[in-house]
């Protein structure tokens, strides 16, 4: 990348404050910016760091005012935050190359292909029966297995494992190590103790827009369909387990896990280490605070919970305020009782 | 699967109650069934799809009285859930087939040998002195290291690794990107700060009937053996550490993990999430609740912990409700001491 | 190993009590040692065993007094754990092969290489522009990105996952499955509720001495580097996300995550499933104790926090000794109400 500050203000809509011809060729964090580097102000809490960066430009919303001297060249868009994703993607496509073609050794049964503009990376494994769309990259050590169906423009990462008959749309990411459809944890339990196979007969529905994160593990259905609905992103070491639906745009981000048969609703966010009983459902634009478990369904739309077994947050941080003063409590109560 | 209901009652020892002459032809949930399809009724609350649904035929327990009109034909046998799980066994069976044969490119090293029925898929790798039962399947990515002994009809999904001197049972289920034998998390600490690894120089020992979840991950004991009795059945994302002992038909819910040494009782069930740490015992049957830490032995078996340092059920259900009331406590204990 | 106790006490300059000359031909936990074998008492909670073990001979700290006769043989030592350890090493050195050549089929970009002594394992696919040192083992399956730099005496396990631009230092360990380097969960959310994907740019810089464990995921930063320092130990199933940074001499225990951004000290010590929010700062010497969420910086070194939202360790377990009592209390207080 190396583009004149004027340049990138031009590509973002947006206005230059300074002199515009000095160019930038890298992109910065704001607090450890230098010559050349460009970076953005969106969130207040780094407001400091603009009056000490060492990046020639920052990106800065129209309406921001700063409260000090600034030594870099400011420039001003709509919303700092888009403008500096924006910049990122275009930076992004700069340096991304479409991979194409074959690397030996691979694998691909007769009955399956791939559509136009394929990779396939070697060590890749494709099963029988397999439709694949165009534009999709297989990369090294990837498992597909049999009957399963991808539509156009999807990535694969090294050793991503697909399992059978799962169904996936277009532009879905799949990162490292990712298990898609394998087997729900279902055993039935004997008078003897043991417990028997309940065999996984089900598969793994994912729509458009998808990303799965790396060691993610999402279970086939028992019967059925677990289903990831369209622009769903899951983070790192995710569990979902047999038969949960995740709805639209929801979030789900690391070491979360959904328990069987639950549904999320759309546009939900799930925080770091949430867990989701069985058998529940959450409301659209539900927020689950950080390693909070939810244990029953939530009906009304739009409440976030927080908690060990989580309620209503505002609820949740007045208890734990109290919780903190408990042993003080305490000796009041017993105060109490000793003057009666 | 095409049977008449008929056939399929005869198979569960069953009985019809209605049109038994109706062809069912998949099997479905009972709440989304379709004409064609047969589901069962154990849980109650599922009770109200039984008189909405779409199958053509119910499993349900002999002693079952609908409490208003069914349109589904109904098949009464001793126990609905087992009777549909052996249904689906019987429908799995048919669908099944065993993979027998090598796939190319795979490695195995010349003084390991699988015994009859094999299957060795692409990209699979055998290291040395191997013993390997009869009917085992290696899927293709799978690793098994040096010194491996693996009994009868085990199956290993794509990307499992088995680290060196790892010894199983029969009849084990090993889940995509499960890691077993790798090294513990053992590191002394050094007076300047730093630590020193501690080789892990022993192995795991995994019996019969056991199953292991996707990308779980169990240690090989520092010295000796962390030992996975018969018929252990572990989620995804599991983790087990060095020297860790898991007791005879014990259930280990995803995302639990297990500390060093610790020794789990048998019929044990770890709900999802739950930790245990190092050097405790856990009595036979215990429960541990979803997200709780286990702290200390527990010595009496058949009890349920729940908590974020567990305790007995029912008391942290209590603690708990109260917790939810301390903002209103708080304010009834300073309105008593102000009329003192 | 065949040697003496003398020959072993001599290895470790300690000092015998009793027949030196029987032989010791293995490594034995102190509860369940038998002839021959050698183990070691350092844990008081363990001395119960040191009369009943079956093991020749036990390694004893200098100053220790047994309470009853013993059997074994003392090797007496300045630290008996330290003394072990030593041992442990020795024993795991005669055991282990260094791993060199090439096994194929294996893949190697024709514009990359490997320094003296590499080892190659089948499967292995080690993308463009590599550098990589010395005595270096790149196991079965693993995949290493393209432009990664690697120092001396690496090891990666297999089916390890290095992606690109990654740089590693010397004398690290991948356990199997971890991946390094995989994109940042980074989406920025658009007016229509939908996420966009924000590019991840920044790659993961890895200093020496640095263990990683199985199935363990560290993204690559948005831009930058997210930092792992010199000497820092990860256990299983561990996330980093992006643009964290972990202080030299960290140890960080299986299943935490650390959110996006955040920075922890040296020589911190964060136990099983702990969690760091994002965009906080942990001081030198912090410990977080098992299942903690940490919500905010912690600025001073050498504390302990503890609970579901993390406070100094003491205080924790006070409130929830009483939190145990929370009906009790409600209870007394009802009582004095009444009186009122």
């Amino acid at each position: 990348m190396e583009f004149t500050i004027n340049q990138i203000a031009q590509l973002l809509n947006g206005r230059v404050e300074g002199d515009g011809s000095q160019k930038i060729y890298k992109l910065d964090k704001i607090q450890e910016g230098s010559p050349g580097g460009i970076s953005f102000l969106s969130n207040p809490k780094y407001e400091p760091y603009l009056y000490t960066t060492g990046c020639s430009a920052i990106i800065v919303s129209e309406d921001f005012e700063p409260q000090k001297e600034v030594q870099a060249i400011l420039i001003r868009v709509k919303d700092a935050y888009s403008g500096f994703t924006r910049l990122l993607e275009i930076y992004g496509d700069s340096k991304t190359t479409q991979l194409v073609g074959v690397e030996e050794p691979s694998y691909i049964d007769s009955t399956s292909s791939m559509g136009e503009n394929a990779y396939r990376g070697a060590f890749s494994y494709i099963g029988k029966n397999c439709k694949i769309g165009n534009n999709v990259q297989i990369h090294p050590q990837v498992y597909i297995g049999d009957q399963v169906t991808i539509g156009d423009n999807c990535v694969f990462h090294p050793g991503v494992k697909i399992m059978k008959q799962s169904q996936i749309g277009n532009n879905c990411e799949f990162f490292a190590g990712a298990v898609v459809g394998s087997d729900g944890f279902g055993f039935a339990p004997q008078s003897d103790g043991t417990y028997k196979n309940i065999p996984q007969l089900g598969n793994v529905i994912i729509e458009d827009d998808v990303s799965i994160g790396a060691n993610t593990t999402i279970d086939c259905a028992t019967m059925g369909s677990t289903i990831i609905r369209r622009g769903v992103k899951i983070d790192n070491l995710v569990q979902i387990a047999h038969n949960a639906k995740i709805g639209e745009d929801t979030v789900i981000a690391a070491q979360s896990g959904i328990s069987g048969s639950s549904e999320i609703g759309r546009n939900c966010v799930l925080a770091g280490k949430s867990g989701i009983v069985g058998h529940v459902k959450l409301a659209d634009r539900t927020t689950v605070g950080a390693n909070t478990g939810v244990s029953k369904s939530i009906d009304k739309p739009g409440h976030t919970v927080l908690g060990f077994i989580g309620f209503e947050i505002k609820d949740f941080l007045k208890s734990y305020a109290v919780f903190k003063k408990l042993p003080l409590l305490q000796s009041k109560l017993k105060d109490l009782e000793k003057k009666q």
